[in-house]
């Protein structure tokens, strides 16, 4: 049995993959694949940006390479940053709990 | 019901909690903490490592401000890269097979 953290190693790079497949280098994600993980795996966030451009603005952002697609190390760094920020907001509630 | 992804982003922040708690500022891993933690939640990871000092040098690669401590933004950076590496392992293997 894998511990809650290999777990949620494998759930990261399982998630990935079910989208990098379906066209193209199937060890990347283009844009189409990247709106379709974020829209399925991330839909609250995702309808709570109001900015219609947003999976254009992360694909940018994440693109280090700028080779129009996101590899794995690039979609790691999404993924810790957005794993910061929830970190960050929960911390804050409970300090003003306090 | 959180998505696949949701779910591994709550357990990085799970895992992190249920050892930072034990002692000290709840919010850190200090290496007491951290050294448990890496204990059991990557068994096999450390028990493949032969160096005794392992706990020790990641603490001090992780601790990027210095403080003893390994706060919850430099642990997400020990799992990315954990993570990371695990993938390459994968796509090494898998056009090894090719």
């Amino acid at each position: 049995m894998p511990s809650q953290l290999e777990g949620a190693m494998g759930a990261l790079i399982t998630v990935f993959y079910n989208y990098s497949g379906n066209e193209g280098d199937k060890h990347k994600l283009n844009k189409g694949e990247l709106k379709e993980l974020l829209h399925s795996e991330l839909t609250d966030f995702l309808t709570s940006q109001k900015d219609p451009m947003v999976v254009e603005k992360i694909m940018n952002d994440l693109d280090s390479n700028k080779d129009n697609e996101v590899d794995f190390n690039e979609f790691v760094v999404l993924v810790a940053a957005l794993t910061v920020a929830c970190n960050d907001f929960f911390q804050e509630q409970s300090k003003n709990k306090k």
